[in-house]
């Protein structure tokens, strides 16, 4: 009986040894498929032309240089809404506050930081969110880095795709928020 | 007895999966009001107006556009002195190295993003430091995304909050530094 | 016997605690000399100047301001390329998108946020960094804030170390890649 005993608790110190490894040094157990927190909102802006102060939600700050054909260094700073359909009209459930700017000069090619602000009944916090927007690709990864509020500590994946592009004007974004450390 | 001991080990493995499971996927442990490192310090800005070379610690990089009347796309680069007290003479214990930029048509409001540069015997190391200056709160959080040095892989949130503001010219915030992951 | 199941039960419950808090609140495992993964990889910039398209990999945004003689708030947006050893002609293993600026009017002293963007056979993903680049010191630390693709959620340390600098038209740094965090 004692061996049993002394076994049992042998084998159970080893799995407790085993389980705070994986908490420390290398956890390889996070699940691509299984965020802990997971939502789409879509991003809209219009582009400042000098004129619409009403409905503009983004203004240019530095202009391109000449660098190849497509806008490279073209900075813009934005304070976009984010609505849970694609309709530009929809009500707003957050705030996209950050900058963007082209980065490439043989193609059309982005890099964004930015931060959602949620201030509704429903959340209030934050998300902040950096990455290369690969245009070339049709979905693309940005990293949510860190959250405040009901987002306290939040850490995951904000996987982007154009939802339409009207020349200068106004693009829309698809933003499908997966968080990954949730607390 | 054999079934005293199966029950128990039944359990303490049923225990375990629970941990590692925290461990990995949706830890939801983190307690706000316990950081394991926490320090007030205040930050100073002294904007540059084009002679004040000796007292000024940042410069106006992208001129704001016109879209509304609060400075929108006012971008600055700065090297700010982070001090124990609300002093401006107080002896630097750190630098803040970064930007931000004014991002809002119908209200003053901002963004940042920086470098807490630690460099004394005392503490040695940086803190990197984004978000969403929301100046119409009280306080508003920032995410504190990664560190090195002695502040090697932290995580947390910088709590804000405006002390002073001087016009154009000096500006202080009190930033409430909570580190909630230390290594 | 009742004693000894009761007293290992006891002892393994207080093991699990002891466990899942080191997984919650202040993690101090991680070593800094044993990275989950590592790479070393040369960063080459080659600042645009208004002629060179074909060569140059980088464009000045946002001229140097008055504050001081050191470029303070020059804004330089890039699309460099990544190799494995230090020559500039060797193959592009990937590309670091971003950008840094000037941020000292005593000496030089720079801030980067970039994204390093894999697409090869051997790795797709990204890394997200940032961090002040104090030029004073041998070796600085960025940091690696997320990753995406084949670093999904990973973190660490970029230590950088300037290889070569002429003049303002080519610099060179040396990048050690330390992912702590690997999923």
């Amino acid at each position: 009986m004692r061996n049993i005993v002394a076994r049992t608790s042998c084998f159970l110190v080893l799995l407790l040894l085993c389980t705070s490894q994986f908490a420390s040094a290398t956890r390889k157990t996070l699940n691509k498929e299984h965020p802990c927190k997971r939502f789409v909102l879509y991003y809209h802006d219009i582009l400042f032309d000098g004129s619409d102060v009403a409905n503009a939600t983004s203004a240019t700050i530095a202009n391109e240089t000449k660098l190849g054909d497509f806008k490279f260094g073209k900075l813009v700073v934005f304070d976009d809404p984010m609505t849970k359909d694609n309709h530009l009209h929809s009500p707003a459930v957050a705030r996209a506050q950050g900058f963007y700017f082209y980065d490439m000069k043989s193609d059309y090619n982005s890099w964004f930081a930015y931060t959602l602000v949620f201030n509704s009944t429903e959340q209030k916090g934050t998300l902040n969110i950096m990455g290369a927007d690969i245009m070339a690709a049709q979905t693309r990864d940005f990293s949510i880095v860190g959250g405040t509020g009901d987002f306290f500590m939040a850490r995951g994946i904000a996987t982007i795709e154009t939802d339409t592009f009207q020349g200068d004007k106004y693009f829309r974004l698809k933003m499908d928020i997966k968080l990954y450390e949730c607390y």
